[in-house]
């Protein structure tokens, strides 16, 4: 839950066939800010296609948009309302069923990125026919996905991969999409996981294909676009990482990226979640994934790094990225701190 | 389809609670050998589990088994009757539905590696009800996959690479495993697709598991061991497969190997089905799988070359494994062919 600007990337292009928005952001029963990830990242990333929050009585973590229950939010024009927030079993609690019920009579869809499916509650699944809305399980992947070919496909593509899960992949791909749109180039932020796909409106959760077709996933993806218009994809896990590493392969094979930004966090010293193992460095990441990445794109390269010193004071955030940038020989920035660093990344990925 | 010597691999741990047998194998109306690798496989490397073969009339192809009816092989003990021709589609056809009532009205089980499932039939459906057997489609991956975790087992594993896919990482786990047995070594023989499976009477068909599960999967099929038991593990696709790589990575990863054996068909010079694409080198497979491999197993390290020269004269086979194994400075042996080079990589694998 990092902090960003207002102004959104713009996804027109997916809303048309997506996701059904504006709207409403579910907050549940929710004291932890930790969990409602989903909920903050529309708000920074969708504000446009926000209408406003919905909780429960005792829930304490808000998104500062407006309060509104499920009928005044359909009133004033949203779809769906989100559920924007986890727990840790990835379950849908009984205590949010009332709302979950209440939406659906007021004329919103539900949209879920949730592990559990909605449409396996009998009581939700019941209202939605009655009252002729959908449930969505955004974690659901398309399909009919097929067979990669591995062939090159027209336009220009960004992934971004990381030395870890959790660091920054997500938050910096939508930062460079809004960069390159404000620089009036091209392209479309192409999602991967729950959030990404909210905020775009479509996309694919890349860890819930099947294994034989995640390349074909990647390649459906990201099709064949203008020679000059620009892909940006969110990366998945780390090549590196001992459990994940297959779905970051597919999604780098399939992406056929022609620039990689690398996403690293300097104060992570032990992969999230898997403490046995160290973080690798940016170096072994890079080496790696050029060579990897030059099978479906002889022309792979490296835009730069990403590095997320969230962790780090104003002060130790810029001597840390510029170290780093003298000692990769790239350009280096937070994405969300923005500036001249980032600036010059996005020159970079851009090939300026 | 390649030949290989009647004695079989010992699966007894693994068919006490795997796949119902002695099977019938069911050739359907397969006039083409192309058509008929499973049947071949269990023939050479089950045989021992194999009662019969049954036909329909205008089928030309056969194993050379006896031609028995499902009533026949009933009698002489069969538990299943196995499914071991495909065709183009994956698809189960509509000529073979009467030989697999029968089959079941004779109280066997039928088992597939088909992509199309039996159960999706449902004149088989009822009749297997009626009669009390299971139809048992073997791409169908275990329900509770956990995620993976990364951390070292006990025991000792090896795992057949290649440069492609279908070039002879079955075949060659196989003939370690036989090799390894022979020498009174504990191991076990690790199946990952649908002909292995049904050869080892248990696995996991690793193509067919949701991507970020399928870490988890490799690690579920070589568990913690005893200190010097060997998992012989076949191989998936290949880490330079633009389409398979994410299933060749998960694998690498979940099977933390301590040995590869890196399969390679000297006279196939551009991917199986995807054109495009050179076979890369087995230098790059070699030198990949290392930096990749260490991250779970920093003891990897390479046995051997498994060299496909079915495509070869003696003489020519001769030649290239002898001019491999000085480029490489690696034993090189085709397992098919046997004989002392098959025994110095065996030695190679188990460090003697």
């Amino acid at each position: 839950m990092r902090g960003a600007s207002a102004r959104d990337v713009s996804f027109a292009q997916h809303t048309a066939s997506g996701l059904p928005s504006p709207y409403l952001l579910f907050l549940g029963d929710t004291t932890e800010a930790g969990y409602a990830k989903t909920a903050f990242g529309l708000r920074d990333w969708a504000a446009d296609r926000c209408i406003g929050e919905y909780a429960l009585p005792h829930a304490t973590v808000t998104t500062g948009l407006a309060r509104l229950s499920p009928a005044e939010a359909r009133s004033r024009g949203a779809q769906s309302m989100v559920i924007g927030v986890a727990n840790s079993g990835g379950f849908i609690a009984d205590e949010w069923i009332p709302a979950l019920l209440e939406a659906l009579d007021a004329g919103l869809h539900i949209i879920s990125g949730m592990h559990a499916r909605l449409g396996e509650i009998s009581v939700l699944r019941e209202a939605a026919r009655r009252a002729g809305r959908q449930l969505i399980d955004v974690r659901e992947p398309p399909d009919a996905i097929p067979i990669g070919t591995g062939l090159k496909r027209r336009g220009k593509r960004l992934l971004t991969v990381g030395t870890d899960c959790a660091l920054g992949k997500k938050y910096t791909a939508l930062a460079i999409a809004r960069a390159f749109a404000e620089r009036g180039i091209d392209s479309d932020f192409r999602a991967t996981g729950q959030t990404g796909i909210m905020i775009a409106g479509s996309g694919i959760p890349m860890d819930a294909v099947v294994a034989d077709f995640a390349a074909g996933a990647a390649e459906l993806l990201s099709p064949d676009g203008a020679d000059d218009h620009w892909d940006i994809i969110e990366g998945q896990g780390s090549i590196l990482h001992p459990v994940f590493s297959g779905v970051s392969m597919s999604l780098l094979h399939g992406s056929q990226p022609d620039v990689l930004v690398v996403c690293h966090d300097p104060t992570r010293t032990r992969l999230l979640g898997d403490e046995a193992f160290v973080v690798p460095s940016v170096d072994e990441i890079i080496d790696l994934t050029i060579q990897l990445g030059r099978r479906t794109n002889p022309a792979i390269r490296v835009g730069g790094v990403s590095l997320n010193t969230s962790g780090l004071t104003q002060a130790e955030a810029l001597a840390a990225m510029a170290k780093e940038s003298v000692r990769l020989g790239l350009p280096v920035a937070d994405p969300i701190r923005g500036g001249p660093d980032f600036a010059t990344l996005i020159d970079a990925c851009l090939g300026n």
